[in-house]
């Protein structure tokens, strides 16, 4: 086994550094069965390198598998680093309790029948929490798989996969909330060749989880590739906080995250038992944290892989070579759906390709035709030009089955191991066919080979995203100002919302409540615009379906009719949506209000919906049916400063109808991003004090004019 | 080699019957060393089983490779089915006139150096191509790698990669336009476990090309899978036509068209210098005519290898079954994504799978959990009950990594025949790591296997949705009926344009032109609605934008102000545009549209687009922006039935406006799609002739109150 320390970068220990890196452990029901779980995990411990001190505990054995038994918990030295309790569920909180009385600094519990049973389950599993919270001793577990150091020899799992498959150091750091799936992704991870460092599986996560050892991940210096498959997260700043030391340290966080869909999430739900946020919420909280959400598993595995080799292109411009025409246009198909550009080359280097090979296409993709095939020398020079005037900064080259020619692959290797010597730096990517004892030895030459030549395009354009990633810091969330309006008791809208918008800096429709024909058209004379009028009551939601709005009224004539007209109509609707009311309607009627005209704008709607995990989420979509219809919206979690709102205001599909389109001038989004930004920072500000909260419609004016809030529903939480 | 006749199950035989089963076949360039091109593809035919004839032809031996050698062409006998011709491209034409004079069958041209190099290779190629039209001769190539028919041994090919992959005799049919593709895509389907029928490589297809041998595939019934590879297509009946009679026998289609990004789209012209349609058009015909479209290779033998065990689902409706939550949450999430539904388990199935597996989800997904891995026979039981039982018609089972266990892998077999026994007709799919000789047995059991578990579910998706297409015949397209109206000699808008409509069948807003204010007011007074104004000049494309339209005037007196206003902005704005008119800019101001205001209604785009393949293409879309800055559009062959119509108008992701949102009415979508078969029917009956055609807007109204072209363009193709 690899020597190694567990020395990381910060100076105070990261407080899982026990747990991924024990001086001590002891295995609580260590059996004498080398196949048993408890006597498996025991084996695997000793047998393979694990250097420090080792405990089994039995009581019925003087020794396990020929090393002295610990007969009790209770004799175990104090201080030991980290214990395994495999133990019926039952027993499990009586260990649990003595490894606290022992100091012992953390436990891994595998035994199921916790919370994902039942309620008796969740309460013995609430029991472990409270002990181990109290004690400051940290659990990973219950229902879990254990947790592996690989270049320590650090095994510290039951299944018995390792028996047949056992692990491969390296340094990709993997965490799974399954076991199942942690144990398959490791599988998969091994048979693409994959060395890992640290695994561990988090299962039902009554402390340590995900979050957690992604951040010790990012941490240890071991690891350079942070994979973690997850259900949900429980904690916001746990996450936000692991994605944020990795992008920090230049770690790629490659991510599957399951339950997109409706039966899916009802089934993650069902599975974890636990509340988890919208699926949209964290694909927006990976994008904005850098992290590539992988939508299969083969995509966390290829992903993970590509980062293996660390060549992260510093462009997103990507040469493509190919013994075959058709297949190039495929790898272009590929990358601009991916984000990658296929520069055309430069012309000097498209004629000396031309010069090498008459035949070929040279714009890029290259096609280097058959002829590349029949003198294998040229690749070398083929590929060296691409990459030193090409204006590329990765390649990928698709050759076919040719290597899987006993012949073929011999010639091949020689101009490969030149061409890595020539370009120690750069990406390239190897698509096709191949003899897995030649894809090994390039391999280590740091090439990545892929079958498909798709799978090999996307790659490059998720190490190119990472290397965006790692090259733009994280924005600090704003500052929440004092002096931020209070939230209302109830929910609220129009006027009052209005009012409170406006004190937090999101500028609104300026309206006059009228009581009276007299006031109205009294307040409409005011206005530099025709009047909108609209009815005010409680009762009616949904005014513009029982006319109770008026656009565009010129003239002192034209008012007075109107607020006849609406509150008319609104006590004719008051009498008809609430039958148990008594004749005297009017009590519920409050008015007409009077505004301006706003017109010459694009509509757009700005929300705020609280997550239950990741608190007040900020949504921005064009108004009306692109939202509901075409689903034309982006999400972010508050709050955040003026440029991030720009950022996500580019986009939604529908940004164009901002920039101008069809002869209409552009719109004023600077001051729709800093109505974005400020809404964020009232949001945050009041947390999950507030359920919802919706701009709707949000008028944004021609560039310069501004952009106000029409009209707005502030709800606060309950309870 | 498997014996085969070529019987096929229509009366005459297909016309490329001699080139797929040829009786007798010469080989023109057969060479004495067995590893040159001429020497290796005659190899290849003698010594796997080809039954027929077989004449090596070179001049300067008495033998070839041990057989009697022909020294010319012109010592053949006549009528043989099939040459190879394998000289240098110069040798070709003659070779050819030489196969013609002999009254060959069919010929192959492996040789390169034509329509893929240069314009003296077009023509070259083309004197071949007039030849063999001439003489009723077929040609595959030339720039191809051959012909194989595997049961019967023919491996009319000179690739070397057949010498250390030989080809497995099946039932899948696979050609390709690229041969370096066509080399590919055999490997993979090998690795796959992959049986083939026919194979071909089209490469310039100066004759024979990949729908000629689609349409080969579907008569063949040695064929049950069709697999293609294409760049473009240069005839739309002959692809319509193979697709159809795919269709017609139950024959999925899986297909792999490159070219959708822009780039590839120039490398694909590039490399194929031909002509090739819109690559959305592309979309619209292999959706329309029941083929899958894969988006990449993996994704094209994916769904070959699924078509390959003949289990179509008769519904949409799959059962997940998994050892792992999280890949059951997953799965879901896959499953919908490819629109397959995971239906809640029936109550009484769920209770007995709660008996068998106390702790495991059974809702669907149903996840096992590890009991499952413990005792294996309640496989059989379990997924017997899920089929019987579960209400639904195809089960995708991930199993993890346990198939890699030998232990396990034992185990497993028998409770997995046991259930194919039991379940001869359903498709059950396999999901996770297996042995290969696992795989494999069961695969001959009729399993399918996929280590991701996306990739999974995926080919339930195909598989139902063939069946659906399997089950629908095809539409046949409405008939032309006479006395349709005439195109116009050059582009018309407005009242030219909307009458040429109305005479086609779409009704139209009537407007007429006023060329004094005086004519304005006496047809604003016979609207019942407000009256819309529109200046009408030649030289004015962009009315809207000069502000050359009035909308909603109502009264004698804002009718004739708005006229008089109209035309003075029109002469303005004819001035600026035309700068080298002279002062008389009043001849090309034709007067001022009067019409009625339509309020109430939908917008919509009808449009027409000639392809240069396809033909006349209709394109329907929401008003304005949704088309322009959404592309929410759908694309469909002229001409079209109202049925067909229907669906096309409901496949806009904006369909839900047409169906009436936020308080708005359903809209008359009947006449809508009347009005766009209609359209359709025009284009069709004009074919080429008609460049496009754009109703813009096309105003649909309240349900029964029909739809109306406010406005159109009618261009006639030029020269």
């Amino acid at each position: 086994m690899t020597d190694r320390s567990p020395a990381a970068s910060s100076a105070s220990p990261h407080p899982l550094q026990p747990l991924f890196f024990p001086r001590s452990v002891a295995v609580i029901g260590a059996s004498t069965d080398p196949h048993k779980i408890g006597g498996r995990t025991f084996r695997y411990i000793k047998d393979n390198g694990y250097e420090g001190a080792l405990y089994p505990i039995n009581s019925r054995y003087a020794e396990v598998q020929g090393r002295p038994c610990v007969p009790s918990i209770g004799e175990l030295p104090k201080g030991v680093d980290l214990a395994f309790v495999i133990v019926p569920a039952p027993g499990v909180v009586e260990a649990v309790r003595q490894c606290v009385e022992r100091e012992v600094a953390n436990v891994v519990i595998f035994s199921s029948g916790f919370a994902e049973i039942d309620a008796e389950g969740a309460a013995l599993q609430e029991q472990i929490g409270a002990m181990a919270r109290e004690a400051g001793m940290r659990v990973l577990g219950p229902n879990c798989m254990g947790v592996m150091n690989v270049p320590t020899g650090l095994w510290g799992t039951f299944t018995g996969s390792f028996d047949y498959s056992p692990p491969k150091p390296g340094r990709v750091g993997l965490v799974s909330q399954s076991g199942a799936f942690g144990i398959y992704a490791y599988q998969l991870a091994l048979a693409r060749g994959l060395g890992l460092s640290l695994w561990a599986t988090s299962g039902n996560e009554v402390d340590v989880d995900v979050a957690d050892c992604l951040s010790y991940f990012a941490h240890d210096e071991g690891t350079d590739v942070l994979v973690a498959y997850m259900e949900g997260c429980r904690n916001r700043e746990k996450l936000t906080r692991a994605l944020r030391a990795a992008q920090e340290r230049g770690k790629p966080v490659v991510v599957l995250k399951v339950g997109s869909s409706e039966v899916g999430a009802i089934a993650a739900s069902s599975h974890t038992a636990s509340l988890v946020g919208a699926d949209a919420v964290y694909d927006a909280v990976f994008r904005d944290y850098g992290a590539h959400r992988a939508g299969s598993i083969e995509e966390l595995v290829d992903v993970a892989y590509a980062c293996s080799q660390g060549f992260y292109p510093p462009s997103n411009r990507v040469g493509l070579v190919t013994v075959s025409g058709g297949v190039g246009v495929l790898m272009a198909d590929a990358a601009e759906e991916c984000g990658l550009e296929v520069p055309e080359l430069p012309e000097a280097a498209q004629r000396k390709l031309k010069e090498l090979i008459p035949f070929a296409g040279v714009r890029n993709p290259v096609d280097t035709t058959a002829q590349m095939i029949n003198d294998l020398s040229l690749l070398e020079t083929n590929l060296s030009l691409m990459l030193s005037q090409g204006g590329v900064d990765a390649v990928v080259f698709f050759l076919s089955s040719i290597g899987l020619n006993p012949r073929m692959m011999e010639a091949l290797t020689g101009p490969l191991f030149d061409l890595r010597k020539r370009h120690a730096q750069s990406l390239i990517v190897l698509a096709g066919m191949f003899e897995e004892k030649l894809t090994r030895a390039l391999e280590e030459q740091g090439y990545l080979f892929f079958e498909d030549c798709n799978r090999a395009v996307g790659v490059v354009g998720a190490l190119a995203r990472f290397r965006a990633v790692f090259n733009t810091p994280l924005p600090q969330p704003p500052a929440i100002p004092a002096g931020l309006p209070a939230l209302p008791s109830h929910a609220v809208s129009e006027v009052e919302a209005k009012r409170i918008l406006a004190a937090a800096g999101i500028p609104a429709v300026e309206d006059t409540l009228a009581t009276s024909a007299d006031e109205a058209v009294a307040a409409a004379a005011k206005l530099n615009a025709p009047a909108v009028l609209k009815i005010v009551s409680p009762d009616l939601q949904h005014k513009s379906e029982i006319g109770g709005v008026l656009l565009g009224l010129e003239g002192a004539a034209a008012v007075r009719e109107g607020f006849e007209t609406l509150m008319e109509r609104g006590r004719k609707a008051v009498k008809n949506t609430s039958p148990d009311a008594t004749g005297d309607t009017d009590a519920r009627l409050e008015g007409v209000l009077v505004a301006p005209l706003i017109t010459g704008g694009v509509e757009t709607i700005l929300g705020v919906q609280r997550d239950p995990v990741f608190g007040p989420v900020m949504m921005f979509g064009l108004g009306g049916v692109y939202v509901e219809v075409m689903g034309d919206v982006t999400l972010r979690l508050a709050p955040f400063g003026e440029a991030e709102a720009l950022k996500m205001i580019r986009r939604v599909k529908g940004y164009p109808l901002l920039e101008g389109v069809r002869g209409r001038p552009p719109s004023d989004v600077q001051a729709l991003a800093r109505a974005l930004s400020q809404l964020s920072i009232f949001a945050a500000a009041h947390g999950d004090a507030l359920e919802s909260l919706d701009v709707n419609p949000f008028i944004v004016l021609p560039e310069g004019q501004g952009a106000l809030a029409v009209d707005a529903l502030i709800v606060p939480r309950e309870g």
